[in-house]
C-alpha cells in the first residue's frame, strides 16, 4: 500500500463535549448529520420548518429532547450562528446553503454544506463505533458506495472484542496513573514502555477480560517489579470464546482427509464384495 | 459490534488545501505532525530552535523546502499566529504549550497540544492511507498501542487494489457529470443511483481496471440505455492477480480428501499384500 504525500485531507477526532453544532435543514441527510452528532456529547440544534422533517429527523429531535433544540422556522440569518461551535447545512437551497457557509467562515465557526465540497472546512465519512474505538473510512469525495465497500471489509476484519479491549487498556492506564503520578518526563515514558510491553505480549481478547483483581495484580507482580506477568500468572482464565482460534486453519483440511479416507474405504469395500 | 451512542469524537477529513499550519517545536512529535500534514496540500510554518531539531524533522525541512517554512527561534509570541489557519504544539514545556492553546481559542484557530489533551479542539490517530482512500483509527485517547494494533488488522484486511478502484470511479462520476451536469436535483439522485448500481455489480478488482476506452462504452451502453452492463461487455479482461479468488476456501478440504484417499489406498494395498 502506498503512502502518498499531498493530495489528502486531514483525518482528525473532533472534540464536541458541552459544544453547540447547529444543523440547518430536515431532510435525510440532516438524520444522518444528527446521527454523527449524537455518537458525540454535543447539544444539538436543529433549524427546519416542521414539514420539511423526514421521518427519521422527526424521530430523532421527539427520541433526544435532551439533546437536540427544534426550531420549526427557516434559516433566520446571523443571528443563527450566535453561540455555535460548528455548522451544518443540509439544505436542497444552494444558494442559501453557500450564503450560511460564508457567514459561519467570517465568524470563523467549522462549516460543513451537503453537496457544495468546496465550501466545506471538512468531510463526513463512513464511520464504525465499536465503544472507545471509532474508524473513519474517506474518499476524498471519490464516492460514498466505495466507502462503505471498504467499510464492509474492515468490519470484517474486527473480531468483536477490539472496544472492550481498549476500554480496559485505557482503566489499566488509568490505574497506573494513580500509582504512578504526572505529566511527562521519564517516568511518563517508563509508564508508556511499560503499557506497549503488555499490550504486546497479551493477545487482545486476554487484555478485554482483565477485572479489577487481575489489573491490581498486573500492577503489583509487573509495575511494580519492571515485568510483564503472562495472562495466566494474574489469575486469568481462557474465555471459552476464544477457543482455540490458532486451530481453524487445520479444520478444513482435516475434514477432507477423513471424507476421503472414507469414500476410499466405502469404494474398496464395494470393489470387494 | 455496538453502535453507541454519545462520548465518543466527531471523526472528520479536514480541508488544508491552501492553507496554513504552525507547528511549534521540533522534536518527535513535531516530526509525527509534519508527516501528518505533508499528507494534506497545506503550508507547513516550523517554529523551533535548531538545537530541538530531531533527525527526522530536520530532514522534512530540507526535503520539503517548497511546502515548510522553518524559523530557527522559540515561539515568539501571538504575533505568530497571524493569518494561521491550525495551530499544534508539540513542545515539552506544558505551560507554553497552554498558553499558546489559549491564544489559538481566542483567535478561533483550531489547535492540537501534544500531551495536554484537555487542551485539545481534535485529536490526531492511527492513519492508513492508498491514494484517495484515508482511514482513520481513533481509540478517543484510550491508547495509541492499541490504535496501532487495531491498524495492523485492517491492513490485512485490505487487499491493496481498493486506492486505485476509488480513483477509477471518481474518474467515472467526472465522465458522467460532462455528460450529465447540473448540482442536485432528479438528475442528481438518477446518476447517484447509476454509479450506485455499477459499484454493487461490478467487483472492486474489475473497477480497479477500468481504462478510458471502457469508460466510454460504460457510459454509452450503460448510463445512455439506463442500465448496468458487465465487466466483460465493455470489453474487460479478468486479472490474472485476482484468479479464482472464491475457490481458495475449498483449497484446504480438497488437499485433505485426496491426502485421506491416498493414505486409505496405501493402507489396503499394503494390507492385501
Amino acid at each position: 500500500m502506498a503512502h502518498t504525500v499531498g493530495g489528502g485531507s486531514l483525518l482528525i477526532a473532533w472534540q464536541l463535549k458541552d459544544k453547540r453544532v447547529l444543523i440547518v435543514g430536515g431532510g435525510e441527510v440532516a438524520s444522518q448529520r444528527i446521527d454523527s452528532i449524537l455518537t458525540t456529547d454535543a447539544h444539538i440544534t436543529v433549524v427546519s420548518p416542521h414539514d420539511g422533517l423526514n421521518p427519521r429527523t422527526r424521530r430523532f429531535i421527539n427520541e433526544h429532547t435532551h439533546r437536540i433544540a427544534y426550531h420549526d422556522r427557516p434559516f433566520a440569518g446571523l443571528e443563527e450562528l450566535q453561540g455555535m461551535d460548528m455548522v451544518l447545512t443540509a439544505l436542497d437551497d444552494v444558494e442559501l446553503s453557500r450564503s450560511i457557509c460564508n457567514m459561519s467562515r467570517n465568524a470563523r465557526i467549522p462549516v460543513n454544506a451537503a453537496d457544495i465540497p468546496d465550501s466545506c472546512d471538512f468531510y463526513f465519512g463512513s464511520q464504525i463505533r465499536d465503544g472507545p474505538l471509532q474508524i473513519m473510512i474517506s474518499t476524498n469525495g471519490n464516492g460514498p458506495r466505495m466507502a462503505n465497500l471498504v467499510k464492509k471489509k474492515l468490519q470484517n476484519a474486527l473480531s468483536g472484542v477490539e472496544g472492550q479491549t481498549i476500554t480496559k487498556v485505557g482503566e489499566l492506564r488509568a490505574q497506573l496513573k494513580i500509582r504512578a503520578p504526572g505529566v511527562g518526563g521519564e517516568l511518563g515514558k517508563k509508564r508508556m514502555k511499560w503499557m506497549t510491553s503488555v499490550c504486546n505480549a497479551w493477545e487482545m481478547e486476554e487484555l478485554a477480560l482483565l477485572d479489577d483483581m487481575m489489573m491490581h495484580k498486573l500492577l503489583d507482580d509487573g509495575w511494580e517489579n519492571d515485568r510483564v506477568p503472562t495472562f495466566a500468572e494474574v489469575g486469568g482464565k481462557a474465555n471459552p470464546r476464544s477457543f482455540n482460534i490458532t486451530w481453524f486453519p487445520a479444520v478444513g483440511p482435516t475434514i477432507g482427509f477423513v471424507a476421503g479416507a472414507l469414500c476410499t474405504l466405502l469404494v474398496v469395500a464395494a470393489r470387494r464384495r
